[in-house]
């Protein structure tokens, strides 16, 4: 294998996470570790973005010898570099794009390219990598490290930042179902959870029931069609059962056609401007449950939180965050390019292999059908068992006068 | 003073908070300290109506001798015991009642009550204190111990609870801060907190800027009229200096004829049923800015999580909540009775001491115009400084399984 020597780069790209920036961390201490090869560390701001307008950070300068600020940074929630959504032109396409960025990694002597982030930041690893072996001049290495809450990634067992989520989210949900529980008059909480196309997020609201603690009596997941019907069916079984009825709903649950069950109030509703009230899922079925059952019944929305709560960070997550980025920087000095560094479980611990990045770009995992119960509306113990080990350990967070600490570049 | 031996009862009442059962842990140890006095100590389900259907849990048989339930009870969010909304009749308008409490209260030999809770709760212990100071033939101690994460009790300079959910959102509104700053888009973020007619939990989002970190652009409080045309020009304003908005707004603001910001959208929309769409106070604004200005716009609810998230307890507040309890026990035990336990700062540390009921019962603690800036957008120093203390320290919560422990009784 031949040595190659220069600069980094390392972009955040896509939604932020509550990992994201251990990631980074990762990326940052691998550099630092391996300065024969990786000269020098720099940041692209928000992205490609700050890539093509040359707006750079010098991580290395910033972080050289600076543990605790690198401990500070992995804590931090959402993307320090700032981030974007910006997609990349096919290669075959606009060659003139390309062109122009590689005269950029000529002009700093960019060698390696690391770029953080979900399904479109591995399209763009993808696209980049093809225009690099379809002949360039320019030698140098990409690969793609990856982030997302959703764990919808192909290619990997899951991803950086979905075990935070998934802590943070069958945290909250535990506490929900405890201050559910104080009244005798019958009530229906709705929660929803991120997650349009992929169940993962709502999944994790199930955990507590791994170990007979309270927890939602239905979940429902985008993988199996959602029925309105069912679900108020649903919801009066579990009133007859206890009058403090918990139920997790994905944003993304929709019907046998393809309809979104907030799509209903979306399309009937129009505020005072006459616009058509774009309501949640959550919102929907709660207005549902009024009509249908007319029992006190809210919804709770968990929003941003559930993907930037870093001071409920899982240790499993942040730890792997920063390992998997580790073994990014050690593989593509050691001449791996082109791919995405994946995690599996081998026994019960977890190893980082790259992975070629072509099979992986635009596919979606999604939560198989042997971890949702037959009837559809809960998980089974295999689904929660997978998620289980993710949300393990808790981050010793960094408190300074009663709030975490964060890293601001 | 003479010794009065028998039975305690206590009870929670009210909302719940992530303080509550910390406050119950302190009548707990309390009643185990002074057993030459209490007897024995006993919860009534579900408040009041517990004690009416005699439906008890012998506190003293679980907690003797079991400080590490005692701690785990301390971390549970929401009312372990239950929770009512029950309202007393006035003495004078339903003697019977009363004397059938009575007559519970001598069947079990119960001769001191301790009741933790809010405006209803205190109201609660007026009433009894009243029945019992106009002639009984049952002696007993009657002492209310204040917990709301409102914040709007009388007589007191804070209440138990309050710390803990503003630690809660002071830190949440931090995080949300920072993952709104990711995107180069102008964005408006509008978070609403809870707080009908008392704006403190939503001040304290405001916390991050006395140490000069990312706070919202603008805080709305209930206690000053809310203009929606001036709120749009703060936030036009806003956008001129940066992209990145964040607004925390409370759900109670309303203009200056007492119409609720959210009162707009409530009457215009209505759901697919013909329902008139109950939304809330930071959907409406969302609408708003939407309409008058059109860039990307979200609002955030911070719902229930802001009083159940235990898992972000302020040390500070769990201290005091645990410490006024047990205060509360020792003036019972030393004779006093038909008051509050108030908390008052003194030079740099707080001191708990009994407050005549009748004045506090029913009267509601705002924010003062002094601690609200002179627009009506923002909150001063003087505010963020008055809630400084109470967010202080973090307690180190029990995690088993990767969640928090929780107590269920």
């Amino acid at each position: 294998m031949k040595q190659l020597i220069g600069a980094a780069v390392v972009g955040q790209s896509g939604g932020p996470t509550a990992a994201i920036n251990a990631t980074l961390a990762g990326v940052i201490k691998g550099s630092l570790e391996n300065k024969g090869a990786v000269s020098v560390l720099y940041g692209m701001k928000n992205g490609i973005e700050g890539l093509l307008r040359e707006d750079f950070a010098d991580l290395t300068a910033i972080f050289d010898g600076n543990e605790e600020m690198l401990e500070t940074l992995a804590a931090t929630p959402a993307a320090a570099l700032g981030s974007c959504r910006k997609k990349l032109p096919k290669p075959a396409e606009d060659r003139e794009f390309y062109e122009n960025l590689i005269s950029i990694f000529k002009k700093y002597d960019i060698r390696y390219f690391f770029y953080i982030g979900g399904n479109d930041s591995m399209d763009t690893v993808a696209k980049l990598t093809e225009y690099l072996q379809g002949g360039c001049d320019w030698e140098m290495r990409v690969i793609g490290v990856p982030k997302t809450i959703d764990n919808d990634l192909a290619g990997t067992d899951h991803t950086p930042g979905y075990g935070s989520a998934a802590k943070y989210i069958a945290t909250t949900v535990s506490e929900i179902n405890r201050d559910c529980a104080v009244y005798t008059v019958p009530a229906v909480t709705i929660v929803e959870i991120m997650g349009r196309d992929a169940g993962w997020l709502t999944a994790a609201a199930g955990l507590p029931a791994l170990f007979s603690r309270p927890a939602p009596d239905y979940i429902y997941l985008p993988e199996v069609p959602f029925s309105k019907d069912k679900f108020i069916e649903d919801v009066k079984n579990a009133l007859l059962k206890h009058p403090n009825v918990v139920i997790a709903v994905s944003e993304g649950v929709r019907d046998e056609n393809g309809k979104y069950a907030g799509e209903g109030a979306q399309s009937g509703a129009a505020d005072v401007f006459g616009h058509k009230y774009l309501s949640g899922t959550g919102k929907a079925l709660e207005l549902l449950v009024k009509e249908k059952i007319g029992c006190k019944v809210r919804s709770v929305e968990l929003n941003i939180c559930q993907r930037c709560a870093a001071h409920l960070q899982s240790g499993a997550d942040i730890s792997e965050s920063l390992g998997v980025a580790q073994a990014a920087v050690v593989a593509a000095v050691n001449g791996k390019t082109g791919c995405m560094m994946a995690m599996e479980r081998e026994g019960g611990r977890i190893v980082f292999e790259p992975k070629e990045i072509a099979g992986i770009a635009n596919a979606v995992r999604s939560v198989p059908r042997s971890m949702i119960n037959e009837e559809g509306n809960n998980v089974t113990e295999e689904c929660l068992k997978y998620i289980y080990p993710l949300i393990q350990g808790e981050v010793q967070i960094k408190y300074e006068n009663g709030l975490p600490v964060h890293f601001v570049l």
